[in-house]
């Protein structure tokens, strides 16, 4: 995985999650530091419908699974 | 919500997620000062079945509408 694409990608993450992964929204969780293989399994759940949210289903749908891996780096990279 | 209360109930949360709020295996989520919303979402939505995952579908079911809030709670209170 990619951080530094994660971070790019998650340009369109940060109005709700932030850059530094603080969440900006209350009801959105905070992503920083979070355990990458949960970041990894909540993308692909949102994108598979397993996990249902009215915003995350529709963003994470045409995330590809390089994008899943990068993002999931990328916040997890954060730190605590 | 009572945040000494969640703490008491969170002693079945600590095998996986840690009196710490920090996850003690890489599948769970870091849960230390989680958005309090966000948590409250997440177990209700685990108790009802909208969201669903073998451990927390299981834990969830049981907890009553004040287990939710003070474990939301106590677990939002950790901090970051």
């Amino acid at each position: 995985a990619d951080v530094a694409k994660g971070r790019a990608k998650a340009v369109q993450c940060q109005a709700c999650h932030g850059m530094d992964g603080v969440a900006k929204i209350p009801e959105a969780p905070n992503l920083a530091g979070q355990n990458e293989d949960y970041l990894v399994k909540a993308l692909k759940d949102f994108k598979s419908g397993a996990r249902q949210n009215d915003m995350m289903s529709l963003v994470a749908k045409p995330l590809s699974e390089d994008d899943i891996a990068n993002l999931a780096a990328f916040y997890h990279s954060l730190g605590r």
